[in-house]
Order: C-alpha cells, then sequence, then structure tokens
C-alpha cells in the first residue's frame, strides 16, 4: 500500500527525488537508528553483534517502546538531508516521545551524545554504554527527557507536544520547529486543541512549525481514532484546521524513502515561500501552512511474527516485541535475526564508529538538531529589560486608606515591560487580560491574531506580545515551548481554572527538578503565574468560579522549583512580580486582586515586606502603644497574633484588629502579613522556610494565632504542623461555600469574615470568654445583620465594603527614603 | 446575511416550513424568554412593565451574561417545536452555560420551574421573584447549575458540554440529546477532543446528540477562532469530525426562524432515518450523524449602540450591555425601551401567566426538557445487581505469602458487574484497562468502535462495556454524563495521568455539593476511580509517570462527597470495590496495585478491616506475644507503631517489622493499616473521622508512629495534626524522586524502603540509638548494597523483591466462618 495526497500545487514525481546513493545512505542511517534503538532496549553487551547473542548479553528487564521509534528514526534521518540541503535551523519535537531510543540513538549517531556524555564514546565500548544505561537503574529514562539532547518535551504524558512546538516558534522567525505527532496523542483534549495554533503564529516574526501527524494505527491496545476515519474525512479534518495536508503511506522502506523525501522537499520549499511572500508584503491573509501525515506500520522492520501471532504493524509491538528471552530461545534467536536485520557491520567500522560516509550525512555543529542551542533555553537566555517598578507605585500617606486595583497597576509596569522587550516577553491567558485588569498593556502591544477582522474589534494584529485564545492549555503549553527556548513570559488566569493545567505544571515541574541536575542544561525564566479573578471574588461568576486550591497542588512539587506569593496590595504586587520575572527555574504562582482594595505599604514598605515574605505590621498592632512610642514589640509577648495572607483575608484581619482595638482596647494584639507562603515551612522543607527562631519570634510559642488564609485552610496546618505553637493556630479560609452573592457574604458563608475572626479571638484569647460575651454576641448579630442586608439589597452594607483603616495616626513612621 | 449550507440531501426549501401563525408564536415564544432573561438580569420590581422602570426597579449589582442568551432562547423554542410534533425525549445541554437565564426562563415558561420551586409562581409575583432571585444572595446563580430543572451540566468552566452530551445518550437509544457548544467553548481542547465521541457511539443501543455549534464570534473581549475562519474550512473541520454540517446563519429573526426550522425538521429526521436504518440492518458503517452551525449576533435583539458604541453583535454584550444605570438616565431609558420591545404585554396575561397559545408551544409533563427525568438522574437510577463479591477472593492460608496481581482479581469481579448489567454500566478508560490487568472484563463484553476494524484487532465491537480513549477527559466527561442521568461506571486510569482531568474532578464535586442541598435532586451513582499503575511501579514509564498527588486534590473538597481508600491486597480492593459501587453522591477513589504483590487478608478479614477503615494487624505486629497468647494488645503501650497505607508501603512496612523482630525481639511493634484513609481525620472533619478516642487507642498518645504512606508525606500530617498524638508521626512517602529504574530503588530513592523504616524506628524509640546502633549500621550497608545490586544486575536482589511474611505460625486466629 502506497499513497500521496494529490492536489493542485504537488505533481506526483514521476521517480523519488533521491539518487540510489543518497537513498542507500539515508536507509543506512535508518537502519543504524532503528540498531541502535533496538540494542537500547535489549542489550547489555556485544554491541555490534560481533559474536552469537547469548542470554548474558540480554538486559534482565526489558524496558522500552520500539513500536513508535523506526518511525521517528525515519523522520529524523530525512529531515537531516533536508536541513543540510538548505542549511536550515531546524529542531524535532517528539510527541511520541515514550520512542526514546529513538531520539538518543539518532543524537549518537550524529555526536552530540558523546560530545554532552563523554563516557559514552563514538566506539565499540561507547556503543556498549549507550545501550546498558537504557532504562537502566543509574543510566537514563526510557521517554524522551530532559537528560537527551535537542529535546524540549518530556515524553510521558501526551498531548503537549504540537503547543511546545508553536512556543518554541514564536519569535524565532528563522526556526523550523518539525513536531512528530502520535495518533495516540492526536486523541487527547491539549492536541486536538493545539491544531488552531496556526491562527496565532505571525509569519513574519515567528518560524514555522511542522506538524507531521504519524499514524501507526495503534495505542497500547487499541486501534486509533485518526488512524480509522477514511482518507477524506482526515483530509478534510487538516484543512478544517487550515493546512494544506500531504499524506505518505506505506510499508515497503525504499518507497516510502522516496515519497517522503519527495513530500519533505516540497513542504520546505512551500514554507520558505509562504515566508518570503508575507515578509515581502505579498500576500496578507493567513497562509495555508503544510502538514504531512505518516502512516506506516507500528514496529516497521521489527519482528513480523512473534509466538505465530502478527506483531510488526500491530499493538503488540508497542512496547518490547519479543520477550521471556530468558525461557525461550526461539525469541533469542528471532531477536538475533532482527538485530542481524539491520546490518550492523556495514554501518560501524572496526572500532564501532559510524562510518564517515554516514556520519557525514548529518547537519554539521549547531544545525544538528540534538544540538540547536535553543533546545537548551539557557544557553540563549538574555535577561528581561525591566522598567524601575518603583515608578509604577501607588502612592499612600497611610495604610488602608487608598484604594487601588492591584491588578490595573500591576498593567501599566507589564506595559513597559512589554515595550522594553518587544521580542523576547510574552503575556498569555485564556481572553482574560482585560477582565483582569491588565489592559494598560494594549497601549504598548496588541493581540495577536491571524483570523479575520472586522471594524468592532479592538487591539488585535498580526503580531503581538499578547496571546488571548479559550484555553488554558494552550496558553500554558505555548508559554512552556517559549521559556523552554530560551524566552520570558506570565500566564495570567482566574484562579478556579488554573486546575485545567494541573497536570502540565506536574510535567513542567518535573522537567525543572531533572533539568536542575544535569551540568550542561542551563537555567531558564521560571513559569510565572499571575492568577486573579480568585475565589473571594468570583461572588458574581458563582461556585463553579471558586477554587484556591492550585496552591495546594504546587506545593507538592520539589520545594527547589516552588514558590507561592500571595501579595496583600498593589504595591507588594509590584515588588513580587518584578522579583519573579528575574528568577530562573522556577514555577512561581502570584494570586493577586483585581478588584478595588486597600493599600496598606508604601514602595519602600512593600520592598522590605517581600524580601522578608512575612513581617509583623506594627502599625496595625497595639503592641507598640502597649509598651510606649518607640520601643517596638521586642521581646513582649501579645495575647493575640492576627497572621493573614492573601488582599481579602488581609482585608478582613484588619476590620477585625479594628473591632478589637475599638472595644477590648486593652487586648494586645500582634498582626502578622504573610506575602512568601514558603516562610511558614520549617528551612528544612523549603529554602525560603523561615528559621525556627524567627519563626518563635514572629508568631510565639504560646500566643493563639488566628490565621485568615486565602486559601483551604487545611494548607496552613501542613505547613506549620511542626511549628512550635501550632496547637495554637487556628485557621479561616475557604471551606468549598460558595454560590453567586455579594463578596462580603462569600467571606461570611467561610467564616473568613471580620466578626467571625473576632469571635475566634474571644473563643481562643484565655479569660475572654466571659469579659468579652457581650462583644462576641455583638458580632453573632453583625453577621445576622449582614446577611440580611445583602439579602433585602442584593449588595454589601456600604459600612462594610467601604471599611478603611481608622488608626492612621498611628501608622508606623516613614521607612528612610519614602 | 443569510445561509444555509447547500448539499446533495437538503434542499434549501422555497418558504420556509412554518405557517405565520407559527412563526409568530415561536417568535412570541423566544420573546417571552428573552424578556424573562432581561428581567432576570436588570429587575428588581415592576416585573411586566406596567409602570415606566425606575431606578427603585433595578437591582444594585447587575450580574448575568446577556450575550449568548438570545440565541439559547431561540434554539429551546425550536426544540420544543420538534420535541411537540415528533413526540420525542430529548434534553438540552446548554455549553455557554452563562446564559443561566434563558434556561431558568425556559423551564419557568414550560411550567417546571413554579413545580419545583412553587414560590416562584406562574403569576406577576412569582415573576417578581423570579426576577429578583437570580444572581442575588440567597437565590440562584447566575449560571446554568445543579438548581436549575432540565440541566445536567454546570455553565461555569467551559469544554465539558459534548462530552456530557455523549454520556448521556449512550444506552438511552430513544433520546435525543441536543447540545449547544459556543465557539468560545469551542477553543478549549476537551471540547476539541469530544468531536470524535460519534466514534463510539453505538447507534443501535445509544440514542443520538445533535451538536449545534452556535457561533456568536466572541469570547469576552475577543473574537473566537471558529467564527473567524472562512466557511469552507469550518464546513471542512466538521466534516473531518464526521459530521454532515449545517449552517444556518443571520440576524433577522423571521428568516432564521424559518431556516433554523426547516433544518431542524430535517436532521430531527435523519437522525430518525439513520437509527431506523441502522437498527433494521440496512446500515453497518459508521453513520454520518447531522450537526448544525448557528450563526447569529452576541447579544441579538439587544441594545444596537450604548455610550455610541456598537454592542449589539460584539463582545460589548457579553455581560450587562447596559450599566451604570444609576448615574445615566439614558441607560435606564434604553434599559425601558429594551424590555418594551418583546412587548411582554403580548406575552402575559393579567395575572403574569404565560398566554394559553403561547404556553401550547411547550411539550407536556416528562416531555418537557427541563422535566425530563433523566436530567434529575437519580430518578430513573436502578441499583447494579452486583454479584458476591466474595465468590473471587484469593484463598490464602497465612497472610504475606501467597501472590496475587490485586487488579487482576477485581477484573474477574467486574466481568461479573457488567454481565449482571448490560445496559447501566460502563468501564471508562484511556487504552488501560488490559495494562491495568483488568482483562478478565473483556470475557464479557468488548471495547465499544464504530470505526473501520481489522483482522489483527482485539475486542472490538459496535456495542460494548468498555470505553477507551486516549483522553482522559473523555473518559471523565462521558463517566459524568452517563451518571448524572442515573447509570453507574467506574473510570481506571494510571494514577499520575488521573490530575488531567483535576478540573473536571472540582466541577463534578460541586455539582454533588450544591445538588445534595436541593431537595429535588435525587442522588445518583457515585463516581468511582481506580486509581492503579501507581506512583510506585511506574519504575519502568519513569519519573514523569509518578504522581501521587490527585489523592491531595480530592481531599480539598467537601468531606461528604469524597472518600479514598487505599486496599493493601486483592481481597480488600474487592470488598472496597463492590461498597463503592453500592454508594451515592460521592466521588470514591480507589488506589490499588496491579502487580504481583502478597495478600495479607482472608477475604472474612478484608470485610471486617474495610469496614473499620483501619486496623491493628495484631498477627504482624508482636504485642500479643509480649502479652502473652490470647491477651491481645489492649492496654498495653508497644514501643513503636508500624502504621501503614498503600500496598507498597504496607509491603515495606511488613518487611521492615520482620527485620525489627529478627533482630529486636524485645521491641513490641503494632502495625497499623490503613484502607480508608479518611479515618485519620477528626470526627468534625469528615463523617468518616476516627473519633479521637478510637484513634488515640490504636495510634497510641506517646509512642513513635513511623508511617509509610503512599502518596506525599505531608496528607498524612495534613489529616492528623490535630491528634493527640501528631507530634509523635513520622511519615513516610512519594517526595518526588522518581526515574526509569528498579520498584525498589524507586522506594529507596524516597527512603520508604524497609531498611529506611528500620533506621527510623532507631532513631525514634527512646534508647535504641545506642543499643541498636549495629543494626542501623546495617540497615544502611544493606540500602547500599541493595543500590548496588539494581546498578549491576538491572534488576532488584531476589532476596528483596521475593520477600514474604515469615511469620506464619503467628497468624491470628481466622474469624468465624473463614
Amino acid at each position: 500500500m502506497m499513497k500521496i495526497q494529490e492536489n493542485d500545487t504537488f505533481p506526483i514525481p514521476a521517480q523519488g527525488p533521491l539518487t540510489a546513493e543518497q537513498l542507500q545512505r539515508l536507509d543506512a542511517w535508518w537502519r543504524a537508528a532503528n540498531y541502535l534503538s533496538v540494542g537500547q532496549i535489549y542489550l547489555l553487551d556485544n554491541p555490534l553483534l560481533r559474536e552469537p547473542l547469548t542470554l548474558e548479553h540480554i538486559k534482565p528487564r526489558l524496558l522500552g517502546h520500539w513500536g513508535t521509534t523506526p518511525g521517528l528514526n525515519l523522520i529524523y534521518a530525512h529531515l537531516n538531508r533536508v536541513i543540510k540541503a538548505g542549511d536550515l535551523n531546524a529542531i524535532y519535537v517528539t510527541g511520541p516521545g515514550h520512542g526514546g531510543p529513538g531520539l538518543v540513538a539518532n543524537a549518537y549517531l550524529d555526536g552530540t551524545y558523546s560530545e554532552v556524555y563523554p563516557d559514552i564514546s563514538t566506539n565499540e565500548e561507547g556503543l556498549r554504554r549507550l545501550f546498558r544505561q537504557f532504562s537502566f537503574p543509574g543510566g537514563i529514562p526510557s521517554h524522551v527527557a530532559p537528560e537527551t539532547p535537542g529535546s524540549i518535551h518530556e515524553g510521558g504524558e501526551l498531548g503537549y507536544s504540537l503547543m511546545h512546538a508553536y512556543g518554541a516558534a514564536f519569535d524565532n522567525p528563522d526556526l523550523l520547529v518539525a513536531c512528530v505527532i502520535g495518533d495516540g496523542e492526536a486523541e487527547t483534549g491539549p492536541l486536538a486543541a493545539s491544531w488552531h495554533s496556526n491562527k496565532f503564529l505571525d509569519p513574519v516574526h515567528d518560524g514555522a512549525v511542522l506538524p507531521i501527524l504519524h499514524l501507526n494505527g495503534y495505542k497500547i491496545a487499541n486501534p486509533t481514532v485518526l488512524a480509522r476515519i477514511p482518507d477524506e474525512e482526515l483530509m478534510a479534518l487538516m484543512k478544517g484546521y487550515g493546512h494544506q495536508p500531504y499524506l505518505v503511506s506505506g510499508d515497503d522502506p525504499e518507497q516510502v524513502h522516496q515519497q517522503f523525501a519527495a513530500v519533505l522537499d516540497h513542504v520546505v520549499a512551500e514554507i520558505d515561500r509562504i515566508q518570503h511572500d508575507v515578509r515581502h508584503g505579498a500576500v496578507t491573509q493567513r497562509p495555508r501552512w503544510p502538514m504531512i501525515v505518516l502512516r506506516t506500520p507500528k514496529g516497521w522492520t521489527g519482528p513480523k511474527v512473534v509466538d505465530g501471532l502478527p506483531t510488526e504493524g500491530t499493538w503488540r509491538s508497542h512496547q518490547v516485541p519479543l520477550s521471556g528471552l530468558q525461557d525461550n530461545p526461539e525469541h533469542l534467536r528471532q531477536l538475533q535475526d532482527w538485530l542481524a536485520s539491520y546490518h550492523p557491520e556495514e554501518l560501524f567500522d572496526a572500532e564501532g564508529a559510524l562510518r564517515p560516509e554516514l556520519a557525514d550525512l548529518a547537519p554539521k555543529g549547531v544545525r544538528r538538531m540534538s544540538a540547536n542551542p535553543v533546545t537548551n533555553g539557557g544557553l540563549v537566555l538574555e535577561p528581561l529589560h525591566l522598567p524601575d517598578y518603583r515608578d509604577y507605585a501607588v502612592a499612600l500617606e497611610s495604610p488602608g486608606t487608598t484604594v487601588a486595583e492591584a491588578t490595573r497597576v500591576l498593567g501599566t509596569y507589564l506595559r513597559e515591560v512589554i515595550a522594553n522587550n518587544p521580542s523576547t516577553f510574552r503575556l498569555m491567558g485564556p481572553d482574560e487580560t482585560a477582565s483582569n485588569r491588565l489592559g494598560a498593556v494594549f497601549e504598548a502591544t496588541n493581540r495577536v491574531w491571524q483570523g479575520e477582522t472586522l471594524p468592532t474589534d479592538e487591539g488585535l494584529a498580526r503580531s503581538g506580545r499578547v496571546m488571548e485564545v479559550l484555553s488554558e492549555h494552550l496558553c500554558q503549553g505555548w508559554l512552556e515551548g517559549y521559556l523552554l527556548t530560551g524566552r520570558h513570559g506570565m500566564f495570567s488566569c482566574y484562579e478556579a481554572f488554573i486546575h485545567i493545567v494541573d497536570s502540565m505544571v506536574n510535567q513542567h515541574a518535573k522537567w525543572l527538578k531533572v533539568a536542575n541536575e544535569i551540568p550542561w542544561r542551563m537555567p531558564i525564566a521560571s513559569l510565572n503565574y499571575l492568577l486573579t479573578s480568585h475565589v473571594w471574588r468570583q461572588d458574581h461568576n458563582g461556585f463553579s468560579h471558586q477554587d484556591p486550591g492550585f496552591i495546594d497542588h504546587l506545593i507538592n512539587k520539589k520545594s527547589e522549583i516552588v514558590r507561592v506569593y500571595l501579595p496583600p496590595d498593589a504595591n507588594t504586587l509590584l515588588s513580587v512580580a518584578d522579583h519573579c520575572l528575574r528568577s530562573r527555574n522556577y514555577i512561581n504562582l502570584i494570586v493577586a486582586g483585581k478588584q478595588p482594595a486597600l493599600s496598606y505599604l508604601t514602595m519602600d514598605e512593600a520592598e522590605l515586606h517581600c524580601q522578608r515574605g512575612l513581617g509583623i505590621w506594627d502599625w496595625a498592632g497595639n503592641e507598640t502603644l502597649a509598651t510606649g512610642p518607640g520601643t517596638g514589640p521586642a521581646g513582649v509577648i501579645p495575647d493575640v497574633v492576627m497572621a493573614c495572607a492573601g488582599d481579602v483575608p488581609t482585608l478582613e484581619t484588619l476590620a477585625a484588629v479594628d473591632l478589637l482595638r475599638q472595644h477590648l482596647p486593652e487586648l494586645t494584639v500582634r498582626v502578622v502579613n504573610v506575602v512568601d507562603l514558603m516562610r511558614l515551612q520549617p528551612e528544612t522543607e523549603h529554602p525560603h522556610g523561615l528559621p525556627e527562631a524567627e519563626f518563635d519570634a514572629v508568631f510565639t510559642v504560646t500566643a493563639p494565632v488566628i490565621f485568615a488564609y486565602h486559601g483551604y485552610p487545611a494548607l496552613i496546618h501542613r505547613l506549620t504542623y511542626s511549628r512550635n505553637n501550632h496547637q495554637n493556630f487556628h485557621v479561616r479560609g475557604f471551606r468549598e461555600e460558595g454560590t453567586t452573592t455579594t463578596p462580603f457574604d462569600i467571606v461570611m458563608l467561610n467564616s473568613l469574615d471580620r466578626f467571625h475572626l473576632v469571635m475566634d479571638v474571644i473563643d481562643r484569647v484565655p479569660g475572654l470568654a466571659e469579659r468579652a460575651a457581650g462583644l462576641r454576641q455583638r458580632m453573632v448579630d453583625e453577621r445576622v445583620r449582614a446577611r440580611a442586608w445583602t439579602r433585602a439589597y442584593g449588595e454589601d452594607d456600604p459600612a462594610i465594603s467601604g471599611w478603611s483603616w481608622p488608626h492612621a495616626q498611628t501608622a508606623a513612621p516613614a521607612v528612610d527614603g519614602s
């Protein structure tokens, strides 16, 4: 069977573009890559098959995936040819990344592998080590991974190859990103959405993505959807995605080589023509980019039949076609024949090095896909040109009296970040940049959009720094690809819906963790999240939009990787954002509000507070007053510590402290605000963890701590359970009570409101229960009254929603320079 | 503008199918629904506009989404017509669920709303209440939600409408599921994958899904991808998905009514013809099901221009087109005109009831989409016919000596569940049913597959109980739709990749939480997860496949909803699975192994252990021996409690206990196994929480507890931080160290291994440090030796991997009857 899609632009060549010698050499490379792939899966020794295979040469556990590998090797070999022919700048994204042996084999054949791992030399001993290390304890993983030169894409969880490919292509106008998509992966949602990425690729300023849909017909145990729909449907689908598809199909190597070479020559020329036309102004509409469908047998060139069952071309080739060799001499013999079928003696010389005429097929230096610098993004990373965030500060005279929208302020800073870095920074968001009040960025840039535009549209352009699509998966995947190839960015998202990418975050965190341990992988820019439209201010959208659990999800990752910030106001948000944009190899999570809210700290104070990560707000507590002005809180143990993390909890805490100071002036209250959540952990658990003595100095070892927290309360217990004062921690937060109502009603539904916090103080501070019984009852009444108010008027009592800090005269003296 | 897709089967009608009277009445229904929608968003009072609108009639906070609503109302009105004409059994899945006012309006117009909420009566006072309650504190949410009669689909997070629709259609052969997909939602990954669900719908035994892609052109602030690609691409895309698309496009109501009616008549007839043909054997290939593209303006019939800016037909209509009415009398006037444009006086009678000739347009009784029993799944739910799980028990003579693969045993039980329940139970999995060793089910059923089949395929059929697609999203969404319409199921998944659906689980948990609070919503079958191929046994697939964090994710949900089970062996898995299949309204998470592993409990013991949720394994500890046979452990405080949860941690714990009993026979050791993780929480936090006294009796209040846990260790601290003995809890678990290696090496990398547990005991039990220094050093040496072994041989030392419990003679006496 063999087919090539005919259409008006691509004539079927009368005979293939490859000469007999070219064909023979290309095929030899392919055989060499296949041989090395099988060798990695099976062999401990005898790497050149110079003696008959015995059980001593075979690994005791056979781990690896053969099925997809010959196809990956074929594509790699052909890409090498066109790269060399056209001096192309190309990389290879491996969707079927469990075909790890194939990518390792090609990186070894082109020399990169031995350059980064000198121990794996280009001789027989190197081959032996190459084989042994694969899927072996102390060796390398079975999938494409950070350890694999040339990869930006872990081949574990499926779905993200094409979005990574686009992320790599953005702002790399000379780059060609070949992206192999397995037909299994093509069933996933994220991949299905990715096809439309071509509506967001600017052909002038971005590079090109060449999707190669590799249909080998089977997943683990099932046929695949796209392999079993009629060709007309498949072609319609690809055209519907906006591509010009070319189909190559066959199981005769020689014919497939010729056809695939012809198609590849054509699509490379087509990409070149598209880019030339559009970059010279000849064309303005969205190009119909080419893509290739390659249909070859699963486990091609492997055993055709094993134990009487068809194997090549079926799901039985998915992992290890021949197993149980210890108990089955026939299988050992079949393995011998299989390896010998590639004729290693024709491929490698006496020392075990690839023969020079084959080695010559590989591109040289950084043109090798395995050595392209963008696949080791830190190599090409330039620091951002950042404006002075202090220039965007909110001015305030005294804490808690000035209103600002934190993300709107941040937007003005990001506008300058964008203006200063016109090709190395992108802001991603699922249609929420304006909704999240970052709209100032549109003074400096536009939303990327290659589709039709209408007069009513605003802020759309062929090129821009803002990428909006209603898919958190695409936002995440594009940004990952962009960061992994040495650029910078931020992803702004509704807090609840960031869970959509939980699993992608896991995989990126794993990548960073492992990459950190690999000397030749250079640090890349951090993945920065700005979560806003957060749980407490989705009162209008209802319960489905209320979920603060992403923090919990993230902190299970390696502590070296994750950072969580809850800036309470606009100035702290500025300071945190600047810090995150300068950092490397982290996942930074910032949760901040977009609604009008009180500002508490001047820029100087905010900076200091963020550096410390948490701190006592002595202007808010009354310890200073209790011990006399100027003496400070040192050494005095307050009656209660009111701790808070997050903007709404900070507001409610301060309002509660106001009530306490009014009604129980003799009570000494300390207010602690936490910006950097990881400070709460012991220093043994997280690099930001506060040393025990410092923690005790802030939270005391005896006083009740009423902790108002942005998210699920259990998280604070999880972080602080080993702290000396933990038994006195009483945490309020979101307890999964929500609906469409008013902001204060949501807070009350979850008992995080100021009145409840006062009740908590009364219940927890020894001796207060009786003394303050009247105040406690009043708080109960206030809650009833506030609730009745919202139900009567449909909005919060202005006396509550309009509250500001009335103790201006007790504000701390200004820090030097403010 | 107006278009209807021409093709060989559907002629454009010379004139519409609606008579003038039909057209007028249909339009009147639409106007009524639109009027009620606007009323809900804006009005506190004056519901029939019987006096000029004043600010007193207007809500203080305007919350709602108008943009999508007129389109939803139009589709609803037209579906009513064909349902009545054909006595169809149909439901309506609302992808753009933020158009909540529209669905509420239609349920009110057809009478269902007042039936389930008698307070919202069919008169002027009822209308007033209907309007006031919307997005109002104490009222109903702004989105389609559990509160909305006829809905199985929360309209918050986008992406899941079409998969829910298919889930509802499975095994409901007479059901027509109309599914409206917004063009915003269509950009998401899960929705993009959902289109291929038609390859998994059996036209004989399943009902029909009619996708209606509603292109109104804009998301929140941006145009949508599918609205801005050429029609040819859009049609190619839909054909590529395997559909026959019909395009209706326009902004003139009269013409759109005629065209949409014509198309709807046609597609209903087409569905009928397909079903007839296939059910009478005339056709066997996969049908090309019809679908509709409806292109109408966003915010259709709303204000055309507001403040000089185009509004109808643009993103400015997304939420509330007219706002700030308090400060802008012109806006108030525009609202008056807008409401009046629907002519409420023609729609409602003097009492405020819908005029009879309009009310007559609605289907009657359960034919109303808002009253279809399948949308309140508990109404039609039948209990499963479950076999006796005890019949599938693994026989064992003494604990820890018999090997079984837990999921393989479960597979034999599930085979009978499937055989006994041929149309009410489905097993979902991303191509992993065989890999997860549930293969016995294929003795009773097949995998559903409507695509082409080849001779090499196995276990594929047009109908079957197993659904496999390489998309966790589809597995989850199909199952949710199936459960919500009153059936049963289980989702088996690799543990790491279940995070792909974290966000979907959130939304389902929210649905269950709210539905529990609504009296007319009947309990549905629980959502059951079987997570296998778990973190400890993905040694071959590597780090990307190793993540136990879904448990952490789930337990943030309401404790009334979530249950987490970690059965340590096959018999406990059987008992847990049976329990979960009988339960209602929960999300049950079962984590179990698929690899050969030791069995510990007879069926009787397993049953008792699962009922208790956790318990002391006195056969494993040596308390009984220490205090004399028959006296039992009561009242004695052991030197150490060795706790474990999960199969691998249980194995390592027992192996550690074996070492302790050999080398430190004087040490009294208690072994506690936890099956039901929620038992660890205080009873105030979770209904399964163990009362304090019982917890203290098991875990003591003074002894060191060495807890070997399946997942991230912090979770155990989170659950137990308030327990009396918590300061003595020392937890081992996964600490995010993984790669491709051997099973025991993974355990060692994370310090969960038997040797490390013995070291932990020595470090924690007072007085042991010196006394057992030699043993401790030996444990260090054993770890070095084990690691060296794996690196030398590529597999685990058989003395470690083949360990079994050597203390058979100390097994507990058999429970009565075993």
